[in-house]
């Protein structure tokens, strides 16, 4: 085994070149062998060992600086840096981390995980080194999807500043998680395509002889002398045009070629872009053939491909997705926007039946949230089907382009609470609060399958902004026969009681349901109230539960700070200002402030007290 | 007077092509004269008289649709659409707004304020119109500084999506609000001085004798081509890159050649990007000289270009800008960032003393963020000033580059609280909200020039993620005497008092102090309390106030949901659940949950009833 000579950075050194593809070999053995395990992100792992193992060779860790954008694509770099060990616990709870993490090396340089970051980080560090007059490599390693986000477009742009060596490395594998969109992923395209630079000269007197030079009016002299002149093709000049030398396309898994890149590359006095060409899922067959399947994948048979544990029923994705889809078909004005997420987000079924109608823009949820503005701005219904942690970015737009203006635009908001083993970077648990805070936004928590079906169907036909948060994970039908129609700011009850009212957000209603059960085993009857607006407030439903109640709960898989829990206790102190008397005493079940690390979701909620169990031990506290 | 025959939308084309030029004069004079009086932005409508006057012409308003990215050059457009009477009311409290709004004109598309939303909003109308059926021209004007902000480049890459007409113009004045930088920059000063496309032939031709056929390494050969290439100038072959077709540049101040451009542009079948030259504050002969001075300019004098009302003292962006180059000379780490603001934030003066540590970024927000996480990493402070409403861009950098890593970045937010005139789009009351729901966030809010001083000193030797909030405005000077050393965490006491004590959370402390005063005037005696560090919450001081008070104000100028009241009752109500009893009424005064339009800043205070006479009425409602 040649993995197991290397125990720490710029071992693999001590192998011999012969030796190189034997070690990818086994690293891809050890991966796919592992992740089939604990799960993980497998594809774009595989697509980057020879990759890594050329930046390893070539550069001097950790005195050098790579930056893994998003980080999902890191596990090689893990291994070559000691922590082959530590792979047993890949993104559980207290173990190794999916992405890189400066806590746990000091070869990871800069933590990731969401993506189009690794430039604007890359230039800080390089910037830090041309103040302290110190030496050293700095690779930013970032894929053509991540490329599709604009804060990369705003480093490329001040890339530039920087007089002295800079490499930013583009593994380009054709895909985000899914498929490239966009006009960047044509280019690339093109520079695939393209013959290199040695080919130049002759391709730009082939084309010469094409450019027209009489036209009719003068736009369209420009536009016909523009489309002869696209034949003529010169690599990399977009990039060239931001100030970037660019170099290749090269083959990303020949190690020997990119060691001999990367050391000429490090001589450049300014910055160069690297173009790798690299197969996502490379060396596993089944990932080959459906990298978007084992982008992020759960345990999985090595000999078939095939998951350990089968799909148990529909997820919160999937009822969101059937009932747009469903709607789709009556109301043509309903659009559908994902930011590079069509499988994540479920959207894939709709864009099959609805190919004009489904939007996928790349990772650029900033442009998404003001796309859907404009769109609604005409009559059109756009529904941004979103993960919870990446809407984080559109958090302006939401703002300035749809609140300010009051659009009906509608937010889908999937993975909100815990996700679980991905870990603090992707946590939703921000969401609330920052909803929250924006003025003529309306935000939904349904508790179930049925509920999120006529959440979806709501929306529709809301003429103002409107968020839905649902988690990750199977869609539950506890409650189902106690949702009743929906109007508008009302909550209902679930169950009736006395004493003690349990005033439950959304996905939380299971961790709730098993509270108020061990509260009926105890002799106890509490009331169980689904708060599902949680903007606006229920205002009716709380001066209720306060006069009737000496204990009021709210529990919410979301930041305290500016939560739900927290609007309800400004409520109550309106209430008290006004001269109510008698007021209950109140429990707000939330997330502290501290991130959330990675681990499985009821791992989580037990250390961060907020599953059933633990909200009963703490509301009987109170008590 | 030409302008008088214009009372809305397609009057211009009333208006014979020989007199557009006196046109143009009486509008250049009507805005002088008008934003003399009010204040208002200049430069930046001056420079686009002529623009607008073309696209009224060649357009069928409001059937065709302009969307003005920033909305500060819209002024003409509001001319030529009825609005002239109006003009009086310029950004005062009731009256027209400064930027394009939906509810004041159907000729208004978009409503804007912040940068680079434009392309994105107008691709959304496009989709509108394609998937209805429906006619009419679209076109974004979008200057080239707003180019810089990522979301323009990923509506860029999303431009091709659709496949029919749609118009860019790129209105490029060399400027955003200060001088422009980065590589799309200098890429277009390249486009500027280019011939355009009729010289391409022979400057290929040129240029490829000048292409070297052998290096010595692969890449060092790559170089010496790449640089040899780039004589050869293909016009605006990056945005062709992007599948977008490149005209221009066109003289900006041409009406009839631009008229005659747009109407060909109008009959392409994909997206075409005019550019066209403009001059920043052409005709009015101070605002050409100093078109940052009269971006947006206070009343002044029109035969001087001096402002009416001379400057009374520092502002808060003195105070900070003069500390922290204060603070430079010694600590070499410092390091400041601007996106785009080096005079708006006061780092030009920076910049002067430490050229290599002032680093303007252009409208690039996010970048700035993670660009400073990356220098923290190295060990530098970089300091990032910043406007609150612009950081609301990096709210999610912010999470995930800088408060999980836990890495000292120093966030300078000005404009935080209300900004008066330019309305909804720039009032900082998010900024408590967004930035409390972070954990290993620090944040303070100091209430005069001297604290100011020593919270920009604090945070430079401060080692973890810190924001400082301060108001637009002159730095006020009450209870000076009264600032003590910093101490983490801990509010100071100002005043003390009995019965009443009044939290006061940074700039509202002239209304604190009005309201602690007509107290005094009836016989109370208020205890006054600078929160100091609105994160963290000072635990022991809200325990003492509860023990010896019988009222508890909180008064901050930002949005209730999540801000400092909240976090506050929270901390009021755990201690309830611990067992406390005695609990003394609490109020929150804060901005409740709208939306504040234009006005001037006392005037939106008394709206909001968070003046100090307001702020007084509302505890005696409750004593």
């Amino acid at each position: 085994m040649f993995l197991e000579q290397i125990e720490g950075p710029n071992d693999i050194k001590k192998i011999k070149p012969k030796d190189y593809s034997k070690l990818a070999l086994e690293i891809r053995r050890f991966l796919v062998h592992k992740v089939s395990n604990t799960g993980g992100h497998l594809a774009s792992n595989l697509g980057t060992v020879e990759l890594t193992m050329a930046l390893h060779l070539a550069l001097d860790l950790p005195k050098d600086k790579i930056i893994w954008d998003v980080g999902h694509q890191s596990y090689t770099h893990k291994l070559l840096t000691g922590r082959m060990n530590e792979f047993d616990s890949l993104r559980s709870f207290g173990g190794l981390s999916g992405f890189p993490k400066m806590s746990e090396s000091p070869c990871d340089v800069f933590d990731t995980g969401h993506s189009s970051t690794s430039i604007s980080a890359g230039l800080g560090i390089v910037m830090g080194q041309q103040i302290k007059g110190e030496d050293g490599t700095v690779v930013c390693v970032i894929g053509d999807g991540a490329l599709t986000g604009g804060m990369a477009f705003e480093a490329l742009n001040n890339a530039a500043m920087v007089n002295r060596n800079f490499i930013i490395i583009l593994n380009d594998n054709k895909m985000s998680i899914s498929e490239n969109v966009g006009s960047m992923s044509s280019y690339l395209d093109n520079l695939r395509l393209g013959e290199g630079y040695n080919d130049l000269k002759a391709g730009v007197q082939k084309t010469l002889h094409r450019v027209p030079v009489i036209g009719d009016t003068l736009v369209d002299k420009i536009v016909k002398t523009k489309s002869s002149i696209k034949q003529l093709f010169i690599p990399g000049m977009l990039f060239e045009d931001m100030g970037i030398t660019y170099v290749g396309p090269f083959d990303g898994h020949d190690v020997k070629k990119l060691v001999n890149i990367i050391g000429e590359a490090k001589k450049i006095d300014h910055p160069v872009l690297i173009h790798v060409l690299t197969k996502k899922g490379r060396g596993y067959r089944y990932a080959e053939s459906n990298p978007s399947k084992f982008h992020g994948i759960a345990p999985f048979v090595v000999k078939t491909g095939e998951l350990k544990t089968k799909k148990k029923g529909l997820t919160y994705t999937d009822v969101f997705a059937n009932t747009l889809s469903n709607l789709a078909y009556e109301d043509k004005k309903i659009m559908a926007i994902t930011a590079a997420m069509p499988d994540g987000t479920g959207l894939s079924r709709f864009k099959k039946k609805f190919p004009d109608r489904c939007l996928d823009v790349g990772i650029a949820e900033e442009h998404a949230v003001t796309f859907a503005a404009g769109m609604a701005t005409t009559g059109l219904k756009p529904f941004f089907a979103v993960y919870s942690s990446f809407l984080q970015r559109s958090y302006d737009q939401i703002i300035h382009d749809v609140c300010i203006p009051k659009l009906p635009v509608k937010f889908m908001v999937d993975r909100a609470g815990l996700v679980g083993k991905d870990g603090e970077t992707h946590q939703g648990i921000f969401d609330i609060s920052y909803l929250l805070s924006v003025p003529n936004m309306t935000v939904i928590a349904p508790i179930n399958a049925k509920e999120l079906e006529m959440a979806v169907k709501y929306s529709a036909s809301f003429e103002a902004p409107i968020a839905v948060r649902y988690s990750r994970g199977y869609a539950c039908d506890v409650y189902s026969d106690e949702i009743t129609e929906f109007e508008y700011g009302k909550s209902i009850c679930l169950k009736k009681g006395e004493k003690i009212a349990i005033i439950n957000v959304g996905n939380m209603i299971e961790e709730s349901k098993k509270c108020v059960d061990k509260f009926i085993e105890d002799g106890y009857n509490p009331e169980l109230i689904n708060a599902r607006f949680i903007k606006p407030l229920d205002k009716d439903m709380i001066k209720d539960v306060v006069n009737r109640f000496d204990y009021v709960i709210t529990v919410e898989e979301g930041i305290i700070s500016g939560g739900y829990g927290e609007s309800i206790l400004k409520y109550i102190n309106d209430l008290k200002n006004e001269g109510l008397t008698n007021i209950p005493k109140v429990l707000n079940i939330g997330i502290e402030d501290k991130f959330v690390k990675q681990g499985d979701i009821n791992t989580l909620r037990k250390v961060l007290k907020i599953d059933g169990e633990s909200i009963y031990e703490r509301i009987k506290k109170i008590l």
